[in-house]
């Protein structure tokens, strides 16, 4: 099946569809990938974070070894986590990283938040506990961006990553990244759906020509699965694919809420990579570029703004609160 | 008149209240700075964008001459605007800055906006076209906040300034600063009335020891005297003073609805640096500190909030919007 694509400022073609990894767990990741290539995806989003990059790869290598797909064919994009954003950690977790997915090469390398905290060794991280420790302390650590960025370039220059970006950034720090930056920002991926629908970042991504991907493009259903407060703004709030304009416009145009959800994205040149376990939606998800909704309807959806952010660490880390994104 | 004072990072005190000079006319300046001082004001906040510190500085000499006051009694912020990001060129300018005031020393030295533009001579540079030339190009130049940050570090060293901060920086833009940071960042001044809360980078900057100073404290008004485009949103709104909120606080506590706005951000915390041309409105004010709202008073008060912009670039500047709030 045929894709459509971006192109990235680095000059490599990226899909706007892809298939997202956050909370796919490790022992079902090789498959999961293996029949999304089997149902026609060809671009996968992990990250360090994730815990299933190993297996991930698996996927995509049986999927090639059988015969679907050739490397170039595929899209992976992974992302580095804070606890590595000095310039010695980046550099070898980017080749661990690319070690663990086993295909040669990364297509998009990505900064995942804008913070970076205290090293520790990989042995004793822990998942999903991912931003403190047992105590709940959080740790930050004093790497300014340009060390971490500067370090991603490296990984571009080494051959390890085609392509390199961040995700959480705002506005001011892509700006200071473009003062500096020898290889370009070619991508930002940010929580992006119609309750936080960050328009004029997206506006300014694309007039920099840095493709935006989204995640949780379902908005609260992504979060509605993680522990305690990490679910809790998820909770207290209408479920997006069951908002009436949502439901509305799925009827009129016999779709479903989640495929308005991501046409919604993909029209305006915004990248997905929603994740399902079942075999139909995922068929589904992938069917968003075949139909198109008017102007107004997709003003009606971002009509539901509310600047309403789950993955927020301003409030689900109490202890230390990182209010990157006030 | 004694002034409620709060302490900066650099050990200073700085007023919590103060007068803004923005829009001051340069041929006023003086008088207005020696009547503000007579009127008790003790905390000016000026700019080389305002194009009046000479003038300014001279309502401060003749208030001192006077011994109206003495030169440690008041307090004079002022900002580094963006032509001068540079590093010799924010040395110079601090300098040149200083010797208009004429005082000495300045007490808080700012970055007035988080984007560095092509350097112009400063007898080429025009008021109020201060973005742009007169064909409407903007040229953003190459200099990362790094570079300006830490010129402001040696403007402090050669004791030029005592104290160094930043205006209209996003969360993620004093992480970045707190990691390399020499001297502390003692002060954040931001556009911040009920309309534009902002609550959450308050909340960042106080647990991180950084001042707030809120500027168009009384949202729209501020806005309506300019030209154009950068008047649009203001001519469009509900004036903040003539809400039925601000209005019925009034009422009850037998205040004007000026002082329920900047009582509203002192109570916080927050400093305030109104303008009034008006010896009535001066005085009130001023008097912005000794009465208290409830704590429910407050939150309606923020529930006014819609995330409505006035001072926004990536809005004035249609020919290269510069999105740096998104």
């Amino acid at each position: 099946m045929a894709q459509s694509t971006v192109k990235l400022a680095s000059g490599y073609e990226m899909p706007l569809v892809g298939f997202g990894l956050w909370k796919v767990p490790a022992a079902q990741a090789a498959d999961t990938v293996y029949n999304a290539i089997k149902a026609g995806y060809r671009c996968f989003d992990g990250a360090y974070d994730y815990q299933n990059e190993k297996e991930a790869g698996e996927g995509v290598r049986r999927a090639i070894k059988e015969g679907l797909v050739r490397r170039e064919d595929i899209f992976v994009m992974t992302k580095l986590w804070n606890n590595y954003h000095r310039r010695e950690h980046a550099l070898a977790m980017a080749k661990a990283q690319n070690e663990a997915w086993g295909l040669g090469y990364i297509d998009l390398y990505l900064i995942h938040f804008p913070v970076a905290l205290k090293y520790i060794e990989t042995e004793k991280r822990r998942y999903p506990a991912w931003w403190m420790d047992d105590a709940g302390t959080v740790e930050p650590d004093n790497v300014p961006i340009r060390e971490t960025w500067e370090a991603l370039e490296t990984v571009v220059d080494m051959g390890v990553a085609h392509a390199i970006g961040v995700s959480n950034f705002q506005a001011q720090s892509l700006y200071d990244i473009q003062r500096y930056a020898r290889h370009p920002i070619s991508a930002l991926q940010i929580e992006h759906h119609p309750y936080l629908a960050q328009l004029d970042l997206v506006a300014l991504a694309q007039e920099h020509n840095i493709v935006v991907t989204a995640y949780s493009s379902f908005g609260p259903q992504s979060f509605m699965e993680l522990p305690g407060i990490f679910s809790k703004r998820a909770k207290d709030t209408e479920p997006l694919l069951e908002t009436a304009v949502v439901k509305s416009l799925a009827g009129k145009h016999g779709k479903t809420p989640a495929q308005i959800l991501l046409r919604w994205a993909t029209q305006r040149g915004v990248a997905v990579i929603p994740k399902s376990n079942n075999a139909a939606r995922l068929a589904q998800n992938l069917d968003v570029l075949s139909f198109d909704l008017t102007l107004d309807e997709l003003e009606s959806i971002s009509g539901l703004d509310k600047g309403l952010r789950f993955n927020d660490p301003g409030f689900y880390l109490p202890n230390y609160p990182l209010r990157i994104f006030a």
